[in-house]
């Protein structure tokens, strides 16, 4: 079959020929029918070689953690209600299943992962951009029934991460709040929709062009400003100096990261979700009493059921620019140049 | 001045004319542009007289719970930013202001108040159906600005109540869940628009006529049903038999909890809004695991503002009634007759 | 090897002679530590032989949902990090695995488990009181370390129960609050320590004897009282006139309920743990209001963890009568006789 | 009467003789019977001219924001159920009364307060150093009965601010979980105590001596280490590498922060509540995911009742060094010099 694989570190990936994989005991065994595109990827691929061979990757490595799928057989012992040819999502990333993270579903935050070497497809595992992949346990996987895989494979990543953030903030996103979204990119159009779609808040988004910001106001952005040295201002000022009550940066560089803090209201939540390279000084006098400041990873089993809930209540829609396998890693050049609007899948 | 009396045990309110009152010290004067009508005060006007004696409640005792009014005078002693001319509604549940409930604006559960013969304006002290009314201390105003007082002053009530209902079953209305409204009139056609605004709930109404439920279409329902026997066995189907996340019985009558406890999903809430005399029965078998049933009483001070946050937004409309001082015994006859279509308001 | 079994309707169980299960692919064999015995097993065994046949139970039956045990062996394709030989505790309200309740370990609340035939050990399928047990999957251990697994087995039941009744309500429990614990025998005289190791309350200890009361005083009671008709009383003098803050009935019967009830306070929260037949009658009027009443069963996965750090931690220690397994049927007889002082446990 | 008063900025504060305060309407006169001595004073008096004019603090100051006394008179229109002679504290982080926040008691985090230069006692409104002061609003006092003043008056700092602290954490500091202390001194050995109490938390303190320490084991630590270097991995050690739900960091220096961040599990909370000057720097890969670091102040009116129910239940116990007020300049150069164990108390 077809993959998408990093085989030499600090090369573009390729396109290779490689063998059809068969599943262990417990395993099941998915034809793709999407597989995601993400800057992560680009950030593993980014990694010094000490750096990448430090994670204990593999190389070479098929990319790809999002994915979709049917069911094309299972491994001897898989006990579950679901069938060979049932369409599906994989929950990316894989834990230990027992520790006390792990019973919650909260695998995105195994305390064994690492020592036990379990890693998410695509990161670290063989991952979705391929004919056909292996999924270690059924619990990874999540029944999508109708809903489009192509449309929605991007959910697992591009639509779990910024739920995970924005779930965690709802409580103070009731009547009369603020949120503000900086970045409206692959995650950002996503959790604008999220935001509109679950709290009470005004959503003001925050990119750096106008053709950025027409998508956020696409999927409902209430307010849209253009991300510079300004912005921290004119929001203080849209919110009679108070400030706003939960900031979600889906850039993480360092300016916009300043901006997060210098907005946040006392007792605001500001959420670093983007990979950016930036970080927050928080200190006395450095930020509004109580904003609580934190970087999330990825998000829990049950919240990547409750995406797809909302997805099939039409509640978010993912701006999607398909490519073949073939023309992967044409993907990942367009990514890198910026010029994907929303979010691109590969369809093998 | 003229005000709407509640005079003599089980008679109909009467207008007279009684003398405008002045401020005593930390008091303020209202010129009331505003007063909505309400089944509670049917409620106390049905009480036998040993009843409504035993409340300590005054005859004649001026109706009106619900109050807006612009600021005429203050009394000694008020500090305020507040200026003389601006527009305010009253917070009603009025407490002693320093107990443990109180001391976070719930003074909706004062445990000093009866002991304390605190009684909200209407409800056993003089309320608002009159041209002016006396405010016993600036925190119990919530400036409106500009908003319309005859289409807003019920949220004092039948916005607050519902909200205060509403806002505790939040965490449990996330993607994915479905909540059901009892009742869509007074209170409850604005708890619609309340969760629609709020939530990710897919919003279920049940009322007793299809002209009722035309109301909660026009609000934003996404299902109506009628009320009778088998709108149980519909909202399981339409559930896959899981249930639903939260109920708000704005009826409160056996047949209405009956259904509301029925429909409940394990972990739900379902809320008891409605004075309708009913109750639940509540013990292993009789309902879903870990589904909390309560009672709840109006609002808090903080609540208050944030439903006046929702109207400002524009994400609450109330359907009001108008009738003129002189017209308010007539409402009080079609709110009997179940002919008010959203809520009655007296205007001065 | 012997197991206690239900073998017929209406009848004590006895000990047999069995066959030695065998674990299938993903199943783990156990050798028996430690067994408890509950009243659940004797509500089981109450049922009419219509409903005992409705719930699908099988006959005969190896009752026992609370074990412990040793790993004897592993079918095929488990995989896990403990090694046979380990000392572990069963997880017993067995879900689906992947329904959304289950995605966060809440299997007690599984949404699946009635309709796929998914029963508890115990009480459905083959349960503990025997020399071996199958469990299912190695989701449904806890593992146990050097705790003594005769002094900690009933933790699995009468230790998690009382534990996810209360952590529900702990945000209510801070400082000068008040809990109330209605029975103080095998969950109440848990409930207790858990209560006192984990919250700021005041505990007060309802029982119908002073030897029972003897026990909760031992634990860690507070304030103890014989529980009539004049309890709800004199708890309300003790709090001053405004009830308490949490209520859990670990008896369940009508005048128990009715105290729980007549003692909470605004916003409290009630709890019905014990199967005692009883309900509560839930209108305005009728209860404190916003106080929540509640159902709660058993608890979930992650739970059992910290149930289990808490006895790691020796912030909890169960008052244990141990039987040997040809002694099971004396066990109950003497549960029966109201004779067990905390919780009876097999040692087979 | 006399008053300690800050009275030329670089100076140190000094007995002076004043007019004994009248109270106008509203307000209440009280004999002061504690005044507590704090570093935040310290703070305000290290300010340069142009930062101490710019927060529009008048200059003489009376000294004391820790204030407790008993009612001598009342201004006009004060309505309270507190009689003359009644012994109160002063709950300090005076608001507006009316905004969001402190309509939920949380005037600690008025919004408004600073436009109309509402300022606490002793930062800059007169304090509670000298025989009598004034207080502006009823709301502001909490009685305490007949808990010793001298004892328990710095409850109203030194208690409320690690209380606020403590209480957001407590829902992450249930079974199983640790909690770490760095500081044992006025503050500090106040919060452990708060965390004996309310959580089940295993709480290890850290300070810089083995003297600091000793206060700590004497009020409830389970473990302390020497504040340094080598204990953020001691502490990773002690919990298997999983870190620590929550870190209460009462120095707020660069290296105790530092520790603080390090030691932080996925998902813990990071308070930095000591004003030490230092700050966290926060980005991917910096700390844990999803921990959450905040600089909360002070706390609200209801946490400062909950604080007085926790001393009258006798779960804290403030260690106090009384100074007559004529030694009050004494008591700020002893802690300047790091020589108070406990909290320096000034008795007029």
């Amino acid at each position: 079959m077809k993959a998408l694989r990093y085989t030499k570190i600090g090369s573009a990936p390729e396109v290779v020929e490689i063998e059809k994989p068969t599943p262990g005991p417990g395993e099941i065994l998915l034809k793709v029918t999407a597989a995601g595109v993400c800057h992560s990827d680009d950030y593993v691929m980014s990694l010094p070689e000490e750096d990448y061979l430090a994670q204990q990757y593999p190389l070479p490595l098929t990319l790809g953690h999002e994915g979709a799928g049917v069911i094309e057989s299972f491994g001897e012992g898989v006990e579950t209600g679901l069938q060979i040819g049932d369409a599906v999502a994989v929950y990316g990333p894989w834990g230990c299943g027992h520790c006390l993270n792990c019973s919650q579903g909260k695998e995105n935050y195994c305390t064994n992962a690492v020592a036990e070497g379990i890693r998410p497809p695509g990161l670290g595992s063989q991952g979705s951009m391929a004919e056909y992949m292996i999924v270690d346990d059924v619990r990874h996987l999540v029944p999508i029934g109708d809903l489009d895989p192509v449309k929605n494979v991007s959910l697992t990543d591009a639509g779990l991460t910024p739920y995970h953030a924005i779930k965690r903030s709802l409580p103070k996103l009731g009547a009369g709040t603020v949120a503000v979204v900086i970045g409206s990119g692959g995650l950002g159009h996503v959790g604008i929709q999220m935001l509109k779609a679950l709290s009470g808040a005004t959503v003001i988004v925050l990119d750096v062009s106008d053709e950025k910001l027409e998508l956020a106001k696409h999927v409902g952005a209430d307010v849209t400003l253009i991300s510079d040295e300004s912005a921290a201002g004119k929001i203080r000022e849209l919110t009679g100096g108070v400030g706003v009550d939960a900031v979600f940066d889906f850039v993480g560089a360092n300016p916009t990261i300043a901006t997060a803090t210098a907005v946040a209201a006392m007792e605001a939540d500001v959420t670093i979700v983007g990979i950016g390279g930036g970080s927050a000084t928080i200190g006395f006098g450095s930020i509004a009493y109580d904003a609580a400041v934190r970087v999330p990873y990825w998000g829990s089993r049950s919240e990547l059921i409750e995406v797809f809930e909302l997805a099939k209540a039409g509640k978010v829609d993912v701006e999607v620019q398909p490519y073949s396998l073939d023309d992967a890693p044409k993907a990942y050049e367009d990514l890198h140049a910026g010029a994907i609007r929303g979010r691109a899948v590969i369809v093998p």
